[in-house]
């Protein structure tokens, strides 16, 4: 077996591995501290006995899923450049849980600070890929090639800001998010060592590995939620991967799910503000909507790994083909 | 994308495809015909709410499943043995479901009658093995080889019965057996490819889809069940598949669910008898031990489907780096 393959298995065994081992520890320091998750007043009603689950699940398997990329047979400034962008997304949504806890309220960081810091740090990689570009610009698929840095830049925002803020929309049902990550990570995994990014390869299958041990306790009823730590961490690693290996239009099919929750809440925000008090769904992110429609929560998710888990495979296939 | 490669991801679609059409189609018919689940009356009380839950759905999904390796590149022997072996073992489970139905209760075939059968098809599927080795005989890893066809028939029977009897007895949550073999046959697909058997890893992925394509019906709480028509024709084609790539012995691994249901089974019943009325596990097949234990259905059924994953990935990582 090559090297190179051979550390993807060891990544991901790593990365599964260490978090089923530690996540008993951290849910008894959790529970000690009682750091549960609060409940918004206005979500379903039957969802208030999630009340008190502990949270932030993703302080543990994120950290673990990327130390995990320690297996990268070379190590790159592409890897070192994802990890940054991992781990400001992840702190960003530390800083926004623990506000939550300490405020004792649903609402964490105010929505314009999120997206200021969000905004760095998608300059800081926009920088970056500008760096490593022989002519900066952005390749649309389809349309060609507009060069330029500023459309590196505002496309950088784009996938980091809207990545991060869908992944952590879909993160509502017990292991939503979780699962539909982990098909796009896998994906991710595949595309990297198609191109000859072995060393993102190895990223991507880290947390994917993290991701599916951390299922373990998050399947419903979920023991542990991996809040917005973890959403917005596995959200940065998307586009930090979809980025560097220039594929961020194919991250819109692989990452469909998040996409459609995200489409539903601004479809739903938007038609309630224009019709002044009318809605489209019952509720969104529009897996309310499907749940307050007589769907049970389980079937929801289910359904939705599954899409998820074509929506990967179908955006694996387009791009080995050459279409995207 | 080479030709081969290009007919698995056909396949899959349309395995997955045509089931997710057909099946409304399908259980339209069985409502009809009033067909549903008897359900054995000693198991545990509360899964006396699934009576009634059209049953049989591998009436279906499987010969979609074998039809959509009709993409296969390249026809072969190989891949009619296993049809033959995948259509014989559906036709027993069919046989035994039909039986269920028409006198309206939990038990169908008689057991001898069943092993009769099985019987038959493993000796049918022996002496085709035989005629395709040089020397027959089989190859037990770390410990050699045993010439002679008698080794090639005893280990045909055991794969055969015991692999469609593991899958039947692991069909007992929603989605349980579905999600499991799912994981198997996606191992399977790629070790075919590595074996150079492209045809047989069309059957593979072909079913694969068409299993991915059940569970969206079959998830929890489930609409249909896929029956011993489904679980016998699933097992029939993992016991073809592991025989003609020469990797019985790998299959115990990447099917390790089935085989702790199983053996849970005889060590439950061995026990009861050695101690004239003493159980190990509160019920087995072990899945409903768990239930009984306090476990939620869904909790134990995904953990199971995150098991039969890392437990695929393993095998898989065995028979790629020349172990097993």
């Amino acid at each position: 077996m090559m090297p190179e393959v051979q550390s993807l298995w060891f990544a991901g065994s790593m990365g599964a591995g260490l978090t089923l081992l530690g996540m008993p520890v951290f849910l008894a320091g959790m529970r000690r501290l009682g750091w549960g998750q609060k409940i918004r007043e206005e979500g379903p009603k039957d969802h208030q006995s999630k009340a008190g689950t502990p949270t932030m699940g993703g302080g543990l398997f994120v950290p673990v899923g990327l130390l995990a990329s320690f297996w990268a047979y070379h190590w790159s400034a592409d890897l070192f450049a994802v990890w940054i962008l991992t781990i400001g997304c992840w702190l960003l949504g530390m800083t926004d849980d623990l506000t939550k806890v300490m405020r004792n309220r649903n609402l964490g960081l105010k929505a314009r600070h999120k997206l200021l810091i969000q905004t760095g740090l998608s300059l800081a990689m926009g920088i970056y890929l500008c760096c490593t570009m022989e002519r900066p610009g952005v390749e649309v698929p389809y349309f060609g090639f507009f060069a330029g840095i500023h459309w590196v830049l505002i496309l950088t925002w784009l996938v980091v800001s809207g990545t991060t803020n869908a992944v952590n929309l879909t993160d509502g049902l017990d292991g939503l998010a979780g699962g539909a990550v982990f098909s796009s990570l896998v994906a991710y995994g595949a595309i990297c060592m198609y191109g000859g990014h072995a060393d993102l390869a190895t990223a991507a299958i880290g947390m994917a590995g993290a991701t599916l041990g951390f299922l373990w306790f998050n399947s419903f009823p979920a023991r542990i939620f991996m809040g917005d730590t973890g959403s917005m961490g596995l959200g940065g690693l998307l586009a930090g991967l979809a980025l560097i290996t220039r594929t961020p239009f194919l991250l819109v099919i692989i990452g469909g799910v998040y996409v459609v929750e995200a489409v539903s809440v601004i479809m739903q925000v938007t038609f309630f503000k224009l019709t002044k008090g009318k809605r489209i769904f019952r509720m969104s992110p529009i897996h309310h909507h499907f749940c307050l429609g007589g769907m049970h929560e389980v079937q929801v998710t289910q359904r939705m790994w599954l899409i998820s888990l074509v929506l990967a495979l179908f955006g694996l296939y387009l791009h080995l083909g050459g279409k995207l």
